[in-house]
């Protein structure tokens, strides 16, 4: 049985980038570039007006002749002569000639004849060619997560494709006589399976959406060939139950059959201890336990990093901060222990049904509230780490 | 011009929620319960072992006959005798007749005869029926996130269909004869539209995939008429550009010929000053300044709470917390500002390239810092309200 961090550290050893795909920009929410993306055009292409006014060449006179209109989208280049001035709007083109633009509440006008109220300083209202950047800078580097404000800033500068790291194809193997799919009548003995689709939602929220998942009951020879048929088809492998110790947990055996390699089996930690974690060529393989609760924590915990680091982030793990525990908390167990809380006020509320087998509390709490192993004992008040959900 | 706070006071008052629809609950991550849900089952549904190991009715005796086994799924209500012991495994049914599971690792087993070692307490390792919920009880109540635990929990228990508040129709209009399509030819004058994208990524993180986008050039029969087609489809109509006062400006008129009572227009802020809101019937329309920066800052402050609120969510604003100032920063604007900043380890970073057309500082801040309009200066190392991204 192996730590927490030791767990941590194995699963960081093995992780690997996606492969790199160059995909639309509109594909691309929450993916991370895999490679610099330099500019094509300046931003803006054009000295470009800030203000609906008019554009004139500095000077000291605070009297034009108004000769003409530049809209936003003209291409028209006026040439203006010494006391001549041209309507402009926000977004348009600024005329060589010109090179201040004076907001239209500053100026009283007559005709075409124009009076400066407020003379602005010399270059005022006027965005310079490449202000926000200059064809060939780099407009953001690799690594970058690319959220709307990214996607929209690379449309801005009319990069329409981007190279980055894929999402990877994730398999989900749900193992269990007892279970029962959701919709149909349980029979005595049977609960309704409820892992796969837990599974599946916290992939959507990391946008993998194409998911394989099979079912197959406690029997070595389904399971063998049900896990060779997952890693033939995924980047990375979820298996849910059979991993314990009793006579009918067939997962570990149908790992070995299939040739994954174990990297670690076993973890001191409360729930989840039975995490198994193994690869074969680039899939990675997880075994997780069957209770809800303890598959869910384990994911959160180590498969959304794997899964992270793989996609390219930098942040592979739920941000952290503390709090002060609201309650005393016992840790007599020598494991690390991975709480259901609410955290509301920097205050850390442990919430009833910490079973393994439960959800309800998963279901409403905001935080994972981290008890190391060595720690036996923490007073109301005192700090504790937590984990953000 | 009204403030920050009325502004967001109005749009509040005017939030209604969406329409209640039922939903299969794979289709509901990250919608809001419209009504309780009440579990129509006990969970677990039967005595449930949560050990591999052998059930039995404790007694002081230290020796038991194994008598046959339960694997979790079967239906087998053995009746034991005194003396007598099950087989059994984590997840399957606890016999009547039995109260108690032993570890298999607190025994010895020779062949039928079975020693234990370390007597637990009487009902040790058996989860009593409903012990995580009964039926009739509520399982979650109208207000939930359905997040990936509430969808697992709530398939746990039977519950295939949920009542959740629906995704409303969005339609974007973009305005602007300066705007060029990303992936065209940029002529002289002409910059790339990136609003609709940036818009349209910033929904899809609330889940709404489903957005309409139509492109006007600035004339007021076809913003008036491209306006009804939204208005007509839409629960949200989010407009772009061509509300501020230049000669070009059709927005505010098209709106007005549509019927769409105005609810504000103007915001004492920085960035996104000629922000304008209002309603027909049950249709909201937000009208955005054309400044990328200034829409999405819109965008995140106004157009988030709205769609938030009619979604259901308690909590409609983005997360603000405080941070200390890593530089000076002067107000002497009076109005409120929005700024792109970076925090870290609560340092509270201001970003270069605050201008309202730019993009690239959004693409890579994690915080908008909030200056409020009568804040006229902030020393570096005071306290400072963010708002995280």
């Amino acid at each position: 049985m192996i730590s927490v961090s030791e767990a941590l550290q194995l699963i960081e050893k093995h992780a690997q980038f996606n492969a790199i795909k160059v995909k639309p920009i509109i594909k691309t929410m929450g993916l991370v570039l895999a490679e610099d993306v330099i500019s094509a055009i300046h931003m803006p292409p054009f000295k470009q007006s800030s203000m609906d006014g008019y554009a004139f060449a500095h000077s000291d006179s605070d009297c034009y002749t108004v000769v003409g209109e530049i809209q936003a989208g003209s291409a028209r280049n006026l040439q203006l002569n010494q006391g001549e001035a041209v309507r402009i709007f926000t977004g348009a083109r600024v005329p060589d000639s010109a090179d201040t633009v004076i907001m239209q509440e500053h100026v009283q006008r007559q005709g075409n004849q124009l009076n400066i109220e407020i003379l602005p300083n010399k270059y005022a209202n006027v965005r310079p060619i490449g202000e926000q950047i200059n064809a060939g800078e780099i407009a953001l580097t690799k690594g970058v997560e690319l959220n709307e404000a990214a996607i929209g800033f690379l449309a801005s500068i009319g990069a329409t494709r981007v190279k980055v790291y894929k999402r990877p194809k994730v398999s989900i193997l749900i193992t269990g006589n007892e279970l029962q799919q959701s919709g149909d009548q349980l029979e005595d003995g049977q609960v309704y399976e409820s892992n796969s689709i837990t599974l599946k939602m916290a992939l959507k929220r990391l946008g993998i959406n194409k998911v394989n998942t099979a079912m197959v009951g406690d029997d070595l020879a389904q399971t063998t060939e049900a896990i060779k048929k997952c890693i033939a088809q995924s980047d990375v492998v979820l298996i849910s139950g059979g991993i314990s110790v009793g006579d009918y947990d067939f997962v570990k055996q149908a790992l070995e059959a299939n040739g994954v390699s174990e990297v670690f089996y076993k973890v001191n930690q409360r729930p989840g201890k039975p995490l198994w974690f193994g690869v074969k060529d680039k899939t990675k393989v997880f075994a997780l336990p069957g209770n809800p609760a303890s598959s869910l924590s384990c994911f959160y915990i180590y498969v959304l990093p794997l899964l992270k680091a793989q996609l390219g982030h930098r942040d592979c793990h739920l941000p952290s901060a503390e709090a002060f525990a609201a309650d005393d908390i016992d840790n007599k167990s020598g494991k690390t222990l991975f709480l259901k809380g609410m955290v509301e006020n920097e205050q850390a509320t442990l919430l009833s049904g910490q079973a393994s087998s439960m959800l309800k509390s998963f279901a409403v709490c905001n935080a994972i509230l981290v008890i190391p192993s060595h720690v036996t004992f923490i007073k109301k008040g005192e700090k504790i780490t937590y984990l953000k959900l």
